[in-house]
């Protein structure tokens, strides 16, 4: 058996213990006579997986009672469309656009309602953290490299909701729980509605600072099929009474996400991927690994004398997704072939911006970020002139 | 390892040739160094997955080019919603109502828009190839025991389509190819749409005399959480502008089913259950099986005595999911305890109708179905007095 480093940016990577947990029992699950994915989500066995995956996940992120975990299908992609189905009720919602992601959600309920650009004034110093800078409202035709100022953010008091991405996987641009407070703070009774697709269970987040977050499972939390939906249960009044009863919260909550046949293979995968991140420590556990391998590599990409680029503020790199360019887009190319002669997989950045992009999820240890660091090294070495 | 005879009506059993294989390669997909569930859906491992599945799934269905094949997410259920959103243009839509789950598509579709009951004219004779009766349109308070006569059907001319279901899952009531091809001559210009969750790819069908069908694949396709929609390329234009771009059609099909992430495992699950179907002799292969497995079971039932009951009209039994009762639900409570200790799995009636039900897909062989007889012979002997 080969296991690369695998670090793509979604379907990604299953921790290798998780994966031989599932070969094992696939064909048996522990003794019932066949694999979890061949019987009735109604019946025991399956009924006590979604349980565990569920209490489990409220355990790891401290998931008030006062909110609903729905396990449900189709994607970030069916939430754009969901979160305004579900929550607008006719009225405007605010989108913070900090990359190409949030941009899509934006988009989406655009063509469904009523949703406006939660714009900054500018020019205004930026009120990051980062280096310098205006604060700006990142543009599909710009590079998406640092967050608006909250103070200059022109926020809609009235909105449905304010939504964001907490994470552009594309982008690389990453919203710490700093902004996230004070963000909330500036909503006020506004409820923040957020993508954690990818960077969700990477660290510990309060969910009590949303009313409503989402999670394609396809790269931190098992695999693609499934979304996690967190949602305050206050919101769950919200919905409109024309939408399909299967695209409809309160409805998949009242009926334990089962009103009809749930994603069962997916679910329990995510399941076993909780149980693993326990014994990690929890997300304080994965926390610090994951603050290593991003620092660690971010500090290989600014300490190259320019021969790898990251252009995204230091105040909102990402630790799940970093971009990164080389010289030319001919040596990238070059590097994409080296790596995976290597032995990594998935590097090569999203179509729509190019470069390289190394995924580094809960999944991806220690051990293959010192990898990369070390082939970079070498690579450099080799191609700098 | 350990494998029971799983007659479970959904999720179901896959056959265990495909489950050890899927095991084999789970942590390293032909030597990749990563498992098919890892690895980007747009790279080339997963590429040639859907590829061939597709092409494997049209080769067996012998599925025109006209026809676009989709591999959605959501369940029979979601389509539910997504075939009038897509198809209906604002008009009215035909529903056939045989059972449980054609009232469940009429009730959302009813609920998002306009949608009547294709009813029969009664008292008529029934025209099917039955024992005698009257054509009646079986409705949600009745026993769902036989078709409405094709005659008598008020069928209307401009309905945007007509919906039915190929095979009633818990009432157990099978449409055959002969009433499809008279219902298709009669409907005119009028598409079909059928739910075939349960019987799709069980015998050899005729796309050609559908507008639209589609399939969870939960049953007689793989795992839960991919649906397989096939759709007449003309009807794609239908879709209402309005709606979420994850759940158009035309959208779909336009970007290969990957407007989004896919759900690549229950991809790569169904397509390796397509080559094990081709590998079968393909549907006229699995036809005969089928044939056999469910001659015997009716046969076992009826030579029973009465102690074994089934009161579908023989015309519409279903081939795939067999209910019948006992003289008391004593008795059946009894039946399903004893079965289970006797290496059965998934006899238990659905909830909403009581009694037992086995489900014969495509993967319980013919040895479980004399298996079941057997222990149905020895039950009634411990048990009838």
């Amino acid at each position: 058996m080969r296991r690369v480093w695998n670090m793509s940016a979604g379907p990604a990577a299953l921790p290798t213990e998780v994966v031989l947990e599932i070969q094992r029992e696939f064909p048996d699950w522990r003794g019932i006579g066949a694999g979890i994915m061949e019987v009735s989500h109604r019946g025991k066995a399956f009924s006590g997986v979604i349980e565990a995956a569920r209490a489990d996940l409220r355990e790891l992120l401290d998931i008030p009672e006062s909110y609903a975990v729905l396990f449900l299908q189709g994607g970030a992609s069916l939430q754009f469309a969901q979160v305004p189905m579900n929550l607008a009720e006719g009225k405007s919602a605010d989108y913070l656009i900090t990359g190409a992601w949030s941009q899509k959600a934006y988009g989406e309920a655009a063509r469904l309602g009523k949703a406006r650009v939660a714009r900054a004034d500018e020019p205004t110093p930026f009120s990051g953290t980062g280096k310098s800078g205006l604060a700006r409202v990142a543009r599909a035709d710009e590079p998406f490299t640092r967050l608006p100022g909250i103070d200059a953010l022109q926020l809609d008091p009235e909105a449905a909701y304010l939504h964001l991405c907490g994470n552009e996987t594309i982008h690389g641009v990453e919203i710490d729980e700093t902004y996230i407070a004070r963000l909330a703070d500036r909503a006020a009774s506004v409820p923040l509605v957020s993508d954690m697709s990818s960077h969700i269970l990477s660290r510990p987040m309060d969910v009590r600072r949303y009313g409503l977050l989402y999670a394609g499972a396809q790269k931190n939390i098992g695999i693609a099929g499934l979304t996690i939906v967190i949602v305050r249960a206050d919101l769950l009044e919200r919905a409109a009474p024309g939408i399909p009863a299967i695209l409809d919260y309160r409805a998949q909550a009242a009926n334990d996400s089962m009103l009809n046949t749930p994603p069962t293979f997916a679910i329990y995968v995510a399941g076993l991927v909780f149980k693993w991140l326990k014994r990690q420590g929890g997300l304080d556990g994965v926390e610090k690994t994951n603050r290593a391998k991003a620092d660690r590599l971010y500090a290989a990409i600014d300490e190259s004398d320019g021969f790898y680029t990251n252009h995204v503020d230091p105040a909102c790199r990402s630790r799940m997704n970093v971009p990164f360019n080389l010289p030319t887009p001919e040596l990238e190319g070059e590097f994409v072939r080296a790596s995976e002669a290597a032995g990594f997989m998935g590097l090569k950045g999203h179509k729509s911006v190019g470069g390289i992009r190394a995924s580094l999820y809960n999944a991806v240890p220690e051990e293959g970020v010192e990898a990369l660091i070390a082939f970079m090294t070498d690579f450099r070495q080799e191609h700098a002139n």
